[in-house]
């Protein structure tokens, strides 16, 4: 499989994160949606980051649709699998409500991104800009609640889906909109980033531009 | 459970009608993301169409997650309900694929729609609607060829989740940006979205302003 997009994206960099708990290999092409439109268009006719090439040919888009077919991939490949998120339906909700809240963060910071840094002022909008900042600033409130509640973030020991979606949210609105960070107190999720990034998953697949390096085979 | 948001959002809709194929009961409040703010704040803070209030009071966000849930439950439910997504893995990554497609022409739509018609037109970016406008253009071609290989779109008998997406997000296209559609040929769209928008769950969970109506106990 191949998966198309930069590490400095939190849904390119959950899914290159998630492959490897996996244990699914992958080669990765750092492909900017901005700056390679015509190689990314080759790969993935839509420029949408992440694309994920399966070994059939299949392109597939959308973070959450992509996790969806690596998890039913490894159930079906090795029951042994540890899979990263819970079967059993309340668990199940209690993490996906964590993702959600992980995933409006991560689209809310890229709006407000392009909002304040891509656009040229005179095409600014404040109203939309204050809108996005406080769905944003809620949506970072409610995951600190959630993640007080969800034991595997107090106590990290394994990845999970609501860990890497977590962690990839937070690191990406601290690289990305450091003026808006500070403001806010998030202990729970910060301490739970830190000991994400730590991890070798989470340091393969850094963030930034450098590309998930090719590993030998037999390895993830 | 409750199913918050208006059904003239493609991703409330689709979760709407998915409900009803899948024999899951809800309650639906029709609250608009930009009018009643304040009272969709009370159900889910971060305002975000749609929102999904379980049954034990947690908030699902995200309509891919939403179904994720929901799918789950059925299954957990009862064994002989139908689902909406193949287990498979081979057709389950046809199937994503297809409705990758389907969200992404709904993401871009939405984009095109705030851009050209909710911003002051001082404030809007040309460079960026010609972007989005050839993301969706691409997005519903390789749609239409896509479900030329997808047997239940051209013969469609019963409802899945490509069929559901496709015609959510084709309807809402043609309903908020019919400037749009008559330049495209898109042939096995079009009349899948007539032949879906006849069947009674979608008329139940019709486009536009109307709530989902409130079902006597016992039906759907």
């Amino acid at each position: 499989m191949k998966l198309v997009g930069m590490l400095d994206s939190p849904f390119v960099r959950r899914v290159a994160i998630s492959m490897q708990c996996l244990q699914l290999p992958f080669e990765h092409q750092a492909l900017s949606v901005f700056r390679d439109i015509d190689e990314f268009k080759k790969l993935s006719p839509v420029v949408k980051a992440p694309s994920l090439l399966c070994d059939d040919g299949t392109v597939l888009l959308d973070s959450n649709l992509i996790l969806d077919y690596l998890e039913t991939l490894a159930s079906q490949n090795n029951a042994e699998n540890r899979l990263l998120l819970p079967t059993d339906v309340a668990q199940r909700s209690q993490a996906l409500h964590c993702i959600g809240l992980a995933m409006i963060a991560c689209e809310k910071s890229v709006q407000i991104y392009y909002e304040w840094k891509l656009r040229p002022v005179e095409s600014q909008f404040q109203a939309w800009l204050e809108r996005i900042s406080e769905q944003l600033e809620t949506a970072y409130r409610e995951l600190e609640l959630s993640l007080s509640q969800w034991p595997a973030a107090t106590k990290p020991s394994e990845l999970d889906q609501v860990l890497i979606s977590a962690a990839v949210a937070w690191r990406f609105t601290c690289e990305y909109l450091p003026e808006l960070v500070p403001q806010w107190q998030l202990p729970i999720l910060s301490e739970l980033s830190q000991w994400a990034e730590s991890r070798p998953e989470f340091q393969r697949a850094g963030f930034g531009e450098e590309p998930y390096p090719v590993m030998p085979t037999g390895a993830i």
